[in-house]
């Protein structure tokens, strides 16, 4: 006869005990984050009654993870990624501020040693696609123009690979910029492409049983910094992609959509001459006030 | 300023859309879990307020103990057994049966292929230690002896190594056996020492920093199957050993210390001639019926 009542006991009383042995932990956040993270744990497992086979399976994941990961591919980021975990721990760490533009995640794809340009150059240098001309300001939430904010960006080409992902060792289509006295910046680049996460591991395994795809919306990385307000990490989307409903990172918010207009040879508003089509974007960049919970 | 009510919202709706995202898995079972895993990481990571810093930590941490994993050492399953795990997972699939044996963690040193002895054999081989008669019976839970039932044991040596921890690729102090007509059964080895898990990688460093130690105090493995029984793995623990309330892996219960009685010189009741010291330990195993929860 099973015994319901000591069964929950004693896998309770299980739980119980492994919290306790991080009682002598030195330091105070390291034993809140564990006891935490064993609660949260345990109670998945009791929730849906893990099999032995799962556990194996889980063993065996994990195990995988770790041997395709190298100096040029993360597949714990990717893992972290597609639960979600990655987006949450973003929209924890860049709280929620009404006025200010939304965070998202950062992705694998940054370069610290991107280039430094004028206000307007073009950045593409040879990628292909469309040239694009993104424009917009920094303020901060009172409205007021922020000058001289840092201004990294960085994208994909039309075939949805960026720089890094070719051969050549080139930096193209990523720069960093500071805004003007009056808070405006822009650039050229190219529209990017939409493009998938590395899928041929054990995360892309995990993506097809869940029936879901590696697709990511094209999208502009910017990081904007200044003296006194919180760094932005966030993306632009182009509105309209395919993609936006189904991010597998989940890094789509409503506000970071926006309109990628095309328009027809002609002068662009910054007097360049084009001789096909271009688009253009806008993106307002409001900044909050650093110091966190405040 | 933060909207503290926006913010929840946002958290919560990212957990919401990665959920949803799992809603096409085409196996009900896989959808189940990975729900359940996504809600319950989640709800850790907005319980602690994980940082960017932390969830770094993490992810370094995943990718060190992946990189030390090989044929050899598993520190994925080590990480498991450290976290309680393991033994939450033992606990759920050999539910509680108030009158049968208790289960504990099966460990990383049983071989499929040892050899099969006859009851009262000497399967220490060699292994250094005192030896150490291990006597009892199998029975149902109704009392009922069970003959024929399949025996495997293994134990560490008084150094506290398996065999398959040293070089010469010899098998001892493990062997499977069958129960007598009226359930009995009994073997000769040497009385096992405590031992440490591995603890040189990333495990070893969380141990450190939860100032928990790695070792296991001193144990045999048992794993008995018959017809119509549910099959027990478990161990008996060396009662008095001064690592029973701080089993790194979390696998002790009172109902499975026994006293390790030690004699003087002379003769054992199986009749064995002992010109010094020995010991004797009982275990009576007793089957749960297969089938379950019922
Ligand atoms: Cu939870
Ligand atoms: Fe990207
Ligand atoms: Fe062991």
């Amino acid at each position: 006869m099973i015994d319901q009542q000591l069964q929950s006991a004693r896998e309770h009383e299980v739980t119980d005990t492994v919290v306790a042995s991080f009682g002598g932990a030195g330091d105070a956040r390291f034993k809140e984050v564990m006891t935490s993270l064993v609660r949260h744990l345990h109670g998945f497992a009791r929730e849906v009654r893990l099999t032995t086979a799962e556990w194996d399976a889980a063993i065996a994941f994990l195990t995988r993870a770790g041997h395709i990961t190298d100096d040029h591919r993360q597949e714990f980021i990717l893992l972290s990624d597609v639960l979600g975990l990655s987006m949450l721990t973003v929209a924890i760490n860049a709280p929620a501020d009404g006025d200010a533009s939304e965070s998202t995640v950062f992705g694998p794809f940054f370069v610290e040693d991107a280039p430094e340009v004028q206000v307007g150059a073009d950045i593409s240098g040879g990628l292909t696609g469309l040239p694009c001309w993104i424009h917009g300001t920094v303020t901060a939430t009172d409205g007021t123009p922020i000058p001289d904010a840092r201004i990294e960006v960085w994208a994909a080409d039309d075939a949805g690979f960026y720089d890094v992902q070719y051969d050549d060792g080139k930096l193209r289509g990523r720069a960093h910029f500071a805004s003007a006295a009056d808070g405006r910046w822009d650039f050229w680049t190219v529209q990017p492409a939409a493009y998938p996460i590395p899928h041929d591991g054990p995360v892309g395994d995990l993506l097809t049983a869940a029936g879901r795809g590696p697709m990511r919306p094209a999208h502009v990385h910017f990081m904007v910094s200044a003296p006194g307000y919180r760094t932005l990490i966030t993306h632009i989307f182009v509105k309209g992609d395919e993609w936006l409903d189904d991010d597998a990172v989940f890094g789509v918010k409503d506000s970071l959509i926006v309109p990628f207009v095309e328009h027809g040879a002609g002068t662009a508003p910054d007097g360049r001459q084009l001789d096909g089509s271009w688009s253009e974007a806008e993106f307002s960049i409001v900044l909050a006030p650093a110091g966190g919970q405040s």
